[in-house]
Order: structure tokens, then C-alpha cells, then sequence
């Protein structure tokens, strides 16, 4: 049996043109092991995706399928699924070695999944995942900070990029766990946002950051989240983290780092990947639990959507090539979703 | 009134050179606020010292007095002082702010200071203060291992410099903590010091060190404490090092670091520089009780002294240049305390 499903043969190319995302036949996959197989019904986008298909050179025979979020039903499990039953409904970010999202049936390890929060639609759901295990990942396993609401009343944070996807579920947490949040934004609908996920205080990240933040009162903070240009706000991070602070990275770097500028304050900084839990094999399971955690404090009003753009009118090629080129422009604010039929439009 | 001290104007002349180090006579100081004032018995010296001497380049007018570690009697307490009184024994390691403890009296600001370990001699005890609070901060704040024993049961450590002085209390305390434990060391008595410390392993740093570390069965360790060369050893460490896993390092550095070795397996790199709460007056008061609980592991006989070099002739410049000269050496294996008179010699 066939389904449908959008990949690519061949990555570097513009997602201008029609043959960067195709609308494809793959084998229906069968759920093994601790896999569940996933009827999905929506797709949540992130620079991932289209980090991927740009650093994708050689020209491949079967077709690539992206996408590293989804909300669907489970449709099967394999012979050692726990977790789950089928008809559950269920969301999760996924893992490198598995088959994306954009296909009308995923296999997944039940490690990775959780129950969806029922209070959110499917669109909602699919926003949360990538984002949302990062940003917990960061503030409470890199950061150590405990997962308590409240537990870090009095201490602040920086987010280096808050209306990015990271940023955008980051601040929620962080303000649910009692922190001070200063975001940096730009734009006047960048700020907007990032006001609206909770940030108490936005600076300009075209003027000097520093300044700014010792303007507002604080001289320095006690963790930073960096999700734009590591090389580029180190030293600025240097400068503004407090001693014994932490700072957390999700941005490749292409050049080494100054380390030295934070060696008289015995700071941290630590890299954060979603994707080694499963690369390595190692806390499988601490994702799935991540991700009903986080379902919980939806659940509980606690959090709300990171969805800014939903693309409704099918899961197709010409949809994702849509999304894949907003979040190219680099001004996505939140999360870009995308549902409906795979239609093969 | 004047009391005996060992300092130096000039600090980068020879150790050879009677000048590098001079019995000097300062005022006896007045313990005020937090302050307590020491009668002191037996110092322990550190890399520190050394290096503090010979990167001090302008000649100073009044001396300057080196110590980082100390063993007394409380002989005064400043107005605020609330932890201790006059007769308690004690023991610190201190601040840069403060003048050193190689003199007959020294203030310490109370939150830096315990009451020394009973079952420990003068000269055992000198050898604790700064490498075992290094220590522990490496172990239990910065790698997060909870303070319990047994608590990292499973897990596994490396010590790149096992002999030194961090290493050696490093290694017991790693063991307490139920880590198995590899150290690098080279020559035989290195090695077997870094054994009688309770190493389960050692590998020869002047061989490869990670093919040697696979052999003993260890695809990756899940700590490192690096207490030698950073640059030279962070490839290694970034091989050998478990996902998710931490690197701390004491030793600074002179050249940027490529940290995009250890991203992909979301490492934690941190740095650990004893004097960082003191000089940014922050925790003072945590490490106090770290040395607190340091007593109470060596009146539990769950660590013993680190101490291999005692001179006991005397507090005094050529005692303390013969110490220098033996720091300087490279080879210093465990601890070197110099005790005795402030007799000036």
C-alpha cells in the first residue's frame, strides 16, 4: 500500500522552484517494536526543515521526507508499545533517523510521543513539540532550574531571539517558573509578540544590547537563551551573565569560541540539541515525558499557542514550499503550522 | 604593633633569587564587620601563589602576601561575626581581596571559614581549603552530582591531571560519590598516587588517551574535570565525552575554543574558578559550609589527607620559596604545606 507524503530528491535548491518539495508515494510503513504508527493531521514547521534541505547537495533515488512536528491518531503499534493504544491522539517532535512528518502515516518511538492537549486544536498542537522540548530542555535539564512554577522567583533571563519558535514557547516557561524576561526583538510586530508570550522587558538587537539592559536596571542576568548567531551576541552574553549564570546555546557556530571571557565568573554554557536524546540513545523517554508536561500547563491554562501562521488548505507541496519559504525570509514570528488532506496539490 | 609576614615587591624575579620572597613585618590587622582575625599555624600552598608572584610585574611599595590556604586559631572577631569565637580552630582557602595567609595573623571574612576537621593534623588540614572547595564546586555544583553518597552510582569521570592537587581530593570525593574514576597521570608515582586516592583506572597522558580509555571499556566517560592544559586536552575530552555530558575545566585558557566539538551531543562546558564568589560577592557564605562538609567527611574517614610535601622547619621566606620552586617544578604530586615559627629565616 501507498500513501502520500511530500520529500525531496535533491536539496539545494530554490524553494522557489517546484522541484525543492514534491508531492510523493512512499510505502505504507508498519509499526514495530516500541514504534506506534501515526495517522497525522497536522505538521509544525522549523528552520530544521529547511536547514536540511539546503545542506542537502547530493541528488538522492528515494525522496527525503521532512518535517519534525506532528498531532495525529494512532493507527497501529508495534509488539512492545506501552504508552499507547490505538485511537489515542498524540503529538511529538520526532528524530533524525526516522521518516518526517509530512506524510500521511509516521512511524514513531512511543519514547517520543505524549498525549495531545485536548484543550488545543490540532493546529495549536502541532506548534508545540520541537519548540517546546527545546525550550524545557534548556531552562530545565542545561539550566537546572527546577521545574516548579515560581521556582526561580528573582532571577532573570535573557532570550537572545525572543520571538523565534524557541523563543516564543521559551518565555512562556520561563515566566511560568517566576523569572524577570528580557527578549530581544527588532520590529515593532517582533516586540509586540514577544510582550504577548509574557517577556516583562524587550531591547533592540540593532543597538547595543548592553546598554540596554543595564538601562532597564539589570546588570546582569542570570541565564541567557541563545537562539540567533552564537558567534555574533557572545560576547554581548559575556558581558551581561552573571557569575555562576548559564549560558545555552541551540545555534551552530562556525567559528571557536572566545571561552575565556567567561572564565573568572564560572559560567556555564551549555549546548542544547533536541535531537541527541535519540541520535545517542540515550533518555529516550524523557521526551515523551517532556511533551506531557508540557501538555499539562496547557491543559492548565499555563502556556498558550506559539501559532502565528496556519496554512489550513492541505498538507501538500505546494503548502510546505509556503511555509518552507516563510520561515527562509528569517522573520517568522512563532510557529508555522500546516493541515488538512494530503491532497497531492 | 607589627607582626611577621613572607611577602614580595616585585614578583617576577627567580625563585632562586632571595628577593622573590622576604620576610617582612606588616601591621597586625583588626577584625571588624564579618572579619575574624587568625593566629595562623600551618599554610598550604596552590599554583596560585606562583603564579600571582611571577605575573606581578610592577614593584609594589608595600609587600604583597600570598597564601590561599590556612589552618588557625581564632584569636579576634569583628562586630558581626556570628559563626565562630575566639579559640575555635579553623580553616579557609580565602580571597584575593584579602591579604594572604602566609603571615602570623590574617583576617578572613567569616563566610569563607569552618572549624577544621579534629582528626586532621595542623599540616594535614593546611592542604584542604582550596582544591577540596575546587573540587567539590566542579563535582557538585557545576557537573550537578548530588551531594550524597553514592549518588553518580553507574557513571563515570575522567581527571585529566590526577595527581595534582584538585585531582587528588577530586578523586575521593569522586569516589565517595560512587563514580568510577579514570585519571591521567604518567610517570609511576603519579600513577600509583593517583591509585592510593582511589582511581580505578589510570591512562598515560603522554600516550592517546582516548584509545586508551576505549580499552579499558569505556566507549565515553560522563564527566570531565580538566585540571591542566584546556587547549591541549579539549579534543580529547570532546571525544570522550558522554551526550549530554559536562566538561569542567580550572585551567584557563589562551586561545578560543572549538566548541562545535561537543554540540551535537549537548554538552555542558563549564568553568570553575574558586575565587569567582568572593570576588563578585555572591554565595560567600556557601563556601564555609562546603568546608563544613568536608570536615565531616574526614571525621567519617570517607577522605584522607592529600598532603605529600610538609615542611615544618618554619613559616618562613626560604621555606616558602622552597615550596614555590617545588610548584614551579610541575611535578608536584598531592599538597605542600609549610608550618612551624614565623621566625624569619
Amino acid at each position: 500500500m501507498k500513501i502520500k507524503a511530500i520529500g525531496f530528491t535533491q536539496g539545494n535548491i530554490s524553494i522557489d522552484d517546484e522541484n525543492s518539495l514534491q508531492n510523493v508515494e512512499i510505502d505504507m510503513p508498519m509499526a514495530k517494536d516500541k514504534d506506534i504508527l501515526v495517522k497525522v493531521n497536522a505538521v509544525g514547521l522549523n528552520p530544521v526543515d529547511t536547514k536540511i534541505r539546503r545542506n542537502s547537495k547530493e541528488k538522492t533515488e528515494s525522496p527525503r521526507i521532512l518535517g519534525f512536528d506532528a498531532v495525529g491518531i494512532v493507527e497501529n503499534i508495534g509488539e512492545n508499545v506501552t504508552k499507547f493504544k490505538k485511537g489515542d491522539r498524540v503529538y511529538y517532535s520526532g528524530a533524525l533517523a526516522y521518516s518526517g512528518s509530512n506524510a500521511q502515516y509516521q512511524l514513531m518511538h512511543e519514547g517520543l510521543v505524549s498525549i495531545a492537549p485536548e484543550i488545543l486544536s490540532d493546529n495549536c498542537v502541532a506548534g508545540v513539540p520541537l519548540t517546546g522540548i527545546t525550550a524545557y530542555e534548556c531552562l530545565f535539564e542545561k539550566m537546572h532550574i527546577p521545574f516548579e512554577k515560581n521556582s526561580a522567583k528573582g532571577k532573570t533571563i535573557l532570550f537572545i531571539n525572543g520571538a523565534g519558535g524557541v523563543g516564543s514557547i521559551g518565555i512562556q516557561l520561563a515566566k511560568w517558573a517566576g523569572l524577570t524576561v528580557i527578549a530581544t526583538s527588532s520590529r515593532q510586530e517582533t516586540t509586540d509578540w514577544c510582550k504577548k508570550m509574557g517577556a516583562d522587558h524587550t531591547v533592540d538587537y540593532k543597538k547595543n544590547i548592553v546598554e540596554q539592559v543595564r538601562e532597564l536596571g539589570f546588570e546582569n542576568v542570570d541565564y541567557i537563551l541563545i537562539s540567533h548567531s552564537t558567534e555574533k551576541y557572545f560576547e554581548t552574553c559575556a558581558e551581561l551573565i552573571a557569575p555562576l549564570g548559564y549560558i545555552v546555546s541551540i545555534e551552530e557556530i562556525y567559528e571557536n569560541l572566545p571561552m575565556d571571557l567567561i572564565r573568572r565568573k564560572s559560567v556555564t554554557f551549555a549546548w542544547e540539541l533536541m535531537f541527541t536524546k535519540h541520535l545517542f540513545n540515550t533518555e529516550i523517554y524523557s521526551q515523551g515525558e517532556i511533551l506531557a508536561k508540557l501538555s499539562n500547563l496547557f491543559e492548565n491554562k499555563e502556556l498558550v499557542s506559539t501559532v502565528v501562521a496556519e496554512i489550513t488548505t492541505g498538507i501538500n507541496a505546494t503548502n510546505l514550499r509556503a511555509a518552507h519559504k516563510m520561515l527562509e525570509s528569517g522573520k517568522t514570528i512563532g510557529k508555522v503550522v500546516v493541515s488538512g488532506e494530503f491532497d497531492g496539490k
